[in-house]
């Protein structure tokens, strides 16, 4: 397969050529894989680099509204937005990508957007390389701010935090005794907690959660790679659009700031080592147990020492055997 | 070598033999690893189980203190303790022994207790494995309780939180507007914090922070592993011995929840498959660098991709095909 054309399509900024690169990316077929490769390498000649921002939010914090209202602004001052969706428990199919554009409606339909649903894959391995490889493509075509998107399930921040430059929550206000409550791992990613629906009879509420973030965050030791006041908690109305000039206002300073600081590229060359290793480990495990009877033996010992029959040593020694044979 | 006698001596809680059983599991030495295996595997047979305690403290918050005083009190109560220590920043060697026995030093003479530096070992993986079955050897030899402390490096943590049957968190009272902020990364594996030093001056400043920390566990997310009012934070002085009994009462509580309700044994057959399964990636990984030329040619695409002059995906497929060759 040649990807020139492709690849050509792409660095032009051309839409139908992004979207076929992207599925070229998703495949697993051995021959796509090597023409994913080969045109990943071509475009990262390039150099180009947009802002990856990721954001997480659970179902019903209005994390819809949130990216249509905020993405029309950006691109409203001129800005290409890509918007990338990562779900691995999702195992939507072609019909997913209508709803995703629903619930975008107007930014879908933005020339300077792109929206692209996440695939129809359950493995969390794959679904972290297709997006990786998917914000490289959007990169390569130009686009000036990736945005991430998560629900939240399982380890899906920590793997988006991997490829971001930095990291955005959105949560809804607490009414109360009620509290939504923050999935452990999430509070020390996040860069910036935005409480949305700072609107009508919720915003004492969202302005209440705020306060109660706002302090939790104080609580966490100050990172190297944050500026005075960095992370913070701010509220916004994804609804009204109100606050989000600010919130971007404040996303831009952060990365301007991590720029300056060189802690921008330190950390693009940290997560692309951490790929680079999770690759070979992936591939490594792959041919451990790319043969049938191999991967049974392999599920075998392993139930066996989740049963505590045998120790993990003994068993992992077992199964390096194996390959010698 | 014979491992048999080695294994009746440490199942006859023997405290010299369990002490060579440990000098044997942190030797890298291919026979001396071999050996370790069989030795483990011996001693699993036995089927013992201590209560594996994981605690964190940065320095300055009393964790000597707290272990000297804590431990003694179990071995008040008939309970042998065994203490750990998980150190990967530690260069130290043979006078470190004497350092840790130094600072824990009535709690390090009483025949109910046993004290275990960390090795002068850098390598976290190194470190892991080797806590992990100088836990299992402590197990064996019949200990009720099993302290592993480790001093908050970089993910040792983490580490740590993958061996052990709960986490406590020891924590200083902040002063004023000096805070010391949590690392990030702890708050979310706590089950319970102590904020120690609650005695004299500091006490007022004790129930602040434990308030503090109380109200941040409330914005974290229900897991489904903890009982109705945990994670929890209380104030403790261990140079008082205040609050000792009531963190001991807690700690048992939580362990007994959660042996009743299943999570005990979920998370202890999960934690084993998942050291078996780090073990299998160690041990492709070194197969890859065991040669030196191979080894160096790694570092080199590692370090490519890291400037960004080929990408990860390109760059594991070269390493991956080094394998054929």
């Amino acid at each position: 397969m040649d990807t020139t054309d492709l690849a050509q399509g792409v660095a032009a900024g051309d839409r139908r050529a992004l979207a076929r690169a992207i599925t070229l990316v998703e495949s697993g077929r051995p021959d796509h894989r090597q023409a994913a490769r080969a045109l990943l390498e071509q475009l990262a000649g390039l150099g180009r680099q947009s802002l990856r921002i990721g954001l997480s939010g659970t179902p019903g914090v209005g994390k819809s509204t949130f990216i249509e209202t905020f993405g029309q602004m950006l691109t409203g001052q001129g800005l290409r937005v890509a918007v990338l969706a990562v779900d691995p428990s999702s195992t939507r199919s072609g019909g997913s990508i209508l709803g995703d554009k629903t619930r975008m409606e107007r930014l879908s339909r933005d020339p300077r957007a792109f929206i692209r649903p996440s695939p129809s894959q359950t493995e969390l391995g794959g679904v972290a390389r297709r997006t990786r490889e998917a914000v490289a493509l959007c990169e390569a075509a130009g686009f000036d701010i990736v945005l991430i998107e998560t629900v939240g399930v399982g380890q899906s921040e920590t793997l988006v935090a991997e490829m971001c430059d930095l990291f955005v929550l959105l949560l809804a206000p607490a009414g109360g005794d009620e509290l939504q409550g923050v999935k452990r791992g999430i509070m020390e990613i996040a860069d910036i907690i935005l409480v949305n629906k700072a609107d009508g009879e919720l915003k004492a509420a969202a302005q209440r959660t705020c306060a109660d973030y706002a302090g939790a965050l104080r609580l966490l030791r100050k990172r190297p790679q944050d500026p005075e006041g960095y992370p913070l908690a701010m509220t916004v109305s994804a609804l009204d659009a109100l606050g989000l000039q600010e919130a971007w206002r404040r996303m831009q300073a952060l990365a301007d700031w991590r720029r300056d600081h060189g802690f921008w590229a330190a950390r693009r060359s940290e997560q692309a080592r951490h790929w680079f290793e999770e690759e070979v480990r992936q591939g490594l495990l792959q041919r451990l147990t790319a043969d049938p009877v191999q991967r049974a033996r392999m599920a075998r010992i392993g139930a066996s020492v989740a049963e505590g029959r045998t120790t993990p040593g003994a068993a992992a020694a077992r199964v390096l055997a194996l390959l010698d044979n």
